[in-house]
């Protein structure tokens, strides 16, 4: 069956049920998204668009970030990287402190509240103004000058975040932040109020599902190996305590943010985006999970 | 490059490599075998056979065990497994209870001590002689009628198996137990004290990398869906509190056994096994972590 | 005031207000004790006797045992008992594995199970037969030659003690058990399933608030420096995690059980039992808790 | 045999040991202090002083000061203050997370650094200037108006604080921290770095052993409840995790700070303050335990 067919089928069926999970609710601006939005879009490495619902509606795209800013300081650092911060699976909630002050101030993995930070803090040693150096990055690869940040939820978050802050700060005590809190903190938030639509997340994640290449440019982002390596890290890291989980139904490496929105990478095929707000009880859109399990089974793309 | 040429390279270089890391030394029988022996053994799904130095070696396989008591619990209780234990990765050491505790007797995963014990719970529930039935499973699909557990290192398993004892306790004040603690870990020190060589584990285990048919009969032992939902098991949770570490470097599913075996899986392609008998801190075959690794960069083959 | 006219006016009171708390209901011969049931009795060292309620009704002292097989080990070992367990208060249910897999085996105090399990294995390995050695010295002690265990409960304790089997067999794969598993369980569920009365607890605890000396008698059973020690351990130990609450309310040195019981200090001039089945959240009598924090309020004895 | 004798013994004693410990090194005010300073002073309610050593010379007295804070929070607050911050031994070191996070950002008890700086936070809410009252009260108390805290000190503390601000910023994600964070952490790291000498701290602490009056001039600062209640916080809390073992040795209520005092109170007898820099591994002063333990058993001070 042709992809098209499949997005619309399981669109049609999704609307159907009943919504479970919440919005995320810890800041105004994310509290008050329409709960039944739902968008997805499909890129293959052929060209190919497939597309449903709300495709092009920017969202946050929240902890989503986090591989992109990983991807930019695994090309500036190379395996040095993980002198900072492991590739481990944390079996705990993406913001515990516990296993942090276990390990000495080593995140288990860079797609946690706390390796995340710890990525910040590499981009700000080593870059002048790695927010932005971020944001054209996206826009070059997805074609979309217009990509930003959202101010008002970047000061939200600031304003509510002192789980991060209190993150942050324990690392520094074990000596693993080399910049000023405020500085890593205000990069984060920053960075996960980036607005993206589907649309433009298919068309970012591609080079994943490259072996690091832009498909249209021929352009090398990442190193073969370095690319199959963010895939592995998204596969065993990205969905939080769920990542099993979603290994077990969908088969795909991706990654999730409290926005709603998920992106996944059939390597070799095609990359997805899916948006839809109401979490789960682990951080992770409920109707984005069960929308991939459907289209992994539908089509037979698994990577296992 | 063919196969058998990397094969034997990389044999020859291993040789030469000082050897790191430790002999298990918890039981006598393991404790005393030769820690440089190396064996390995790829078997393709169209049927070619790639061999290197002692792959014909029978070994203890440990913990490689739990892949297969598992595909057989799966096979007779489908999802309703998944009430008992879970599927997400540890973060924790194979053995410990801690995790167990704060979360009721509900283990994380099949494949730490703890969840394969429950496996063994639930065949003993199931089917009369639980170990002859797995024996009989084993031998069928290799096509090696000889295959058996050795009694001694059966017994002395039990005879210092106090942490497995106190797990099984714990989880059946849990609930989570319905046989006699004294059988469960009976059929478990045995299962895991099967004996085996690279070229038997490497035959054993190519329905898994073949969507849960044996290539050579066609014979369905699991549904594509299962087989699935296993290999994204061991990709996760297949090498205790390194599985994000393996899955980093070698990119395939696969799981490792204190005996120094390593067996992995690259679906719709080929299924390995190495055994190095010194193993790392984190109880994985160092050599057999290497070599993986090193053939997995060489031929490209990753899922990632 | 009297002390008797404060224990029957305590009386009077406590049966007026609802019953709190939950009879313990883990083993059937505890859940069926009348929940109303409630005694209370306290000897001075001048050798007056002051009694309430159902003083003279046996019931199982439970953990209350902890401390007299506490000072028989400690008799006999001397200061060498704290190279096997510590006399840290745990911040943990008294029946916790987490503690003891961090920190090896030792059991952070002898008051809590762990702890309690490693000074029968102490008793067994120094004492022929230390279940009647212990309850020869009861009998001594208290001058009741008719205090022995229930042997319905003791069973039963066994039947259900898969937690406790846990932590000694967890214990012995860390080298902290020398005795057969079996054997340190028997010796414990019996010595738990110990009966005596207020009236009988009250006599043999005596000797805590009198210098370690008996005070009928003379008799010194531990130094002056040993029973200010196992005071001081009652003190921060003897409640669980509610030991800080209980210093904080009674302001005494005392231990409670699951049966209800709880036995306290006033070092150089009482001690008191108390019986209330129903135990608050915490595993302690809820009556018996409020009950000596009226007593010691009223009669200002408190060590503090 | 008098207490000056006593004292002057065991200088001359513990002068001839070799020193253990390490002088705290967080900050490099205290790293500099000389290890060799030793100084004791105790006194009675009924008015008697014993001196010895460098009793006269002023160090920071860091935690001891927040018994004193305490004292102040629980004179405005009474039992309330209990909703915030509970009383129970923490039984992990002094500035954890774990705990904390675990028990949804409630502090074990008010004399670890989390409590402590609730307790902080308590004040700020209600008074204007909390540093200036409290540094009133303790001139008061002692009699000393020269009290104050040491500038270069807290400003360390801060530089080096990331540890306690994680706790603040931990404490306020779950709504226990009513204040800016900043204003907590300046308050919190003013008070530690408050400066008293031995004499000092055994006047100010006296009121503890006289049931919460001033002896020399029968002012009430705490009801008798109170200063009951105090003195059983310090007994089980005051020693980070080792409270169990200095209770088991010194046998009376006592807190310790990281400058290298001690404090202990004999109720309704005398107070005492200990200063030696040298720390033992769980952050306590070496020699003053030794002092104290060697005190109460030529003494016989004990309450238990």
């Amino acid at each position: 069956m042709k992809y098209q067919t499949i997005l619309d089928e399981l669109l049609a069926q999704i609307q159907l049920e009943p919504i479970e999970g919440q919005v995320a609710t810890y800041i105004p601006e994310l509290a008050h998204i329409d709960p039944l939005k739902f968008g997805v879009h499909l890129s293959t490495l052929s060209g190919e668009q497939f597309t449903a619902g709300a495709s092009r509606e920017k969202f946050s795209i929240q902890s989503i970030s986090k591989v992109l800013s990983l991807a930019m300081a695994f090309q500036l650092e190379g395996e040095n990287l993980w002198e900072r911060v492991d590739v481990e699976p944390s079996g705990n909630p993406f913001n515990s402190l516990v296993q942090l002050e276990y390990e000495n101030g080593i995140p288990r993995n860079p797609l946690i509240n706390s390796g995340a930070l710890v990525i910040c803090d590499v981009l700000l040693s080593k870059l002048d103004d790695p927010l932005e150096e971020l944001l054209q990055f996206i826009r070059y690869i997805s074609g979309r000058p217009d990509i930003n940040y959202n101010k008002k939820v970047a000061a939200s978050e600031r304003e509510f975040g002192h789980r991060n802050a209190a993150v942050v700060h324990l690392m520094k005590s074990f000596g693993n932040i080399e910049n000023d809190v405020v500085d890593v903190l205000d990069f984060y938030f920053k960075k996960c109020a980036i607005e993206m639509c589907c649309e433009d997340l298919a068309h970012t994640f591609l080079f994943f599902a490259n072996h690091g290449k832009v498909p249209s440019t021929g352009e090398e982002i990442l190193s073969r190996s370095q690319a199959k390596r963010i895939n592995a890290i998204m596969q065993t890291c990205g969905f939080y305590d769920e990542s099993g989980e979603f290994t077990y139904r969908v088969g795909l490496p991706g990654k999730s943010g409290v926005g709603g929105g998920i992106v996944a990478i059939y390597p070799g095929d095609f990359s997805v985006a899916v948006w839809s707000p109401p979490l789960n009880p682990n951080g992770n859109s409920a109707r984005g999970m069960k929308f991939l399990e459907e289209l992994t089974t539908r089509t037979g793309a698994s990577i296992f």
